[in-house]
């Protein structure tokens, strides 16, 4: 068989394949975009708009949220603070794997704790993990309210909502504060891909 | 600046990537190889090698393994019945985010319950899982004893110990057995990457 042919044509080394090895292939860095801030800021948004770009330039990403974090790995998870400070956690594991894999990965969740970020980032390589803070009024995450969370929480209904009834804790060491009070999700989105761009992370 | 400048030629589209675009990109399917076996069955050797096989074939691939999941995601479960449980949760919905994000994902865990595995199959996308039991002898892992844990289980030190004082369900669904008793670690990789060529695997 043809098949089995090929196979037989290959010489096995019995070992994995570096990070720097993946990053040459792709012509990028492996790194996580850590986007941080309150409900309603548009991480979301912005970060499928960054992916977006990115693969309008033949970058390798992925983002990991809520819909595909919150609903499968995470979905034993709550929101008192044990419960986030675990959510966090994992996904900065999960994070360091992706950019171990050689993918430019995204994360958008609130991760209002400082110290949980601090845990994400320890997971990383050095220099692979960048902290971005999606800067944004309580006012105005209130006012768009995209997902009437906001209401909620005013009216009692949700406990331990970030900015209304449980802390956020601003960064202090962020490569990049983008505010989304002042500019568009899109103007963000290019705000960071330039940034990733002049700072090396889009060349192997 | 040229950064700015092309950023801004970007038309932003606030959607993801979807799984069959990146599988477009990368001439290959995003799939999970589930190894499943008993200690020293092989299954982390033959993860490797088969990731060097197919990183000979330009695929995108990416081992999880004891190595990079049990001292990281995975670090606070221990090797209980339910712990072993919500490690193969986890390590099922991470396979599955990596097969969405375009990478041909390789697992190399004991994963002795047929229920758990089971679990990890029901997180991936249709036609996206392969289960393959890497098969071997128990009396041949123990004669092997690479980590000389059979030898510390018999010896009353390690408790739950899979094969020797915790069951094994051997999968009575798997796409593919392979027989690492009467063959050696290549050729055993060598013919998970036939069948992976020969099913469509390494087409996109």
């Amino acid at each position: 068989m043809a098949t089995e042919a090929k196979a037989t044509n290959i010489v096995w080394h019995d070992h994995t394949v570096s990070k720097e090895e993946r990053e040459k292939k792709n012509g990028h860095k492996g790194c996580t975009i850590w986007l941080t801030g309150l409900s309603g800021s548009g991480k979301s948004t912005v970060a499928n708009m960054l992916e977006d770009g990115l693969r309008q330039r033949g970058v390798r990403s992925y983002v990991l949220d809520g819909d595909n974090v919150r609903h499968g790995l995470n979905k034993d998870l709550g929101f008192s603070p044990d419960d986030r400070t675990e959510n966090i956690r994992r996904i900065g594991e999960v994070a360091a794997l992706f950019s171990d894999a050689g993918i430019l990965n995204i994360t958008a969740f609130i991760s209002p704790y400082r110290a949980d970020r601090d845990t994400a980032r320890a997971c990383a390589k050095e220099g692979s993990f960048l902290e971005i803070f999606v800067d944004c009024d309580l006012d105005e995450c209130e006012r768009r309210d995209p997902k009437g969370l906001y209401k909620k929480a005013r009216a009692g209904e949700i406990p331990e909502f970030t900015g209304i009834s449980a802390p956020y804790e601003a960064p202090d060491k962020a490569e990049l504060v983008v505010n989304t009070t002042k500019q568009t999700a899109a103007e963000t989105s290019a705000e960071i891909l330039a940034y990733l761009e002049a700072n090396g992370y889009l060349d192997a």
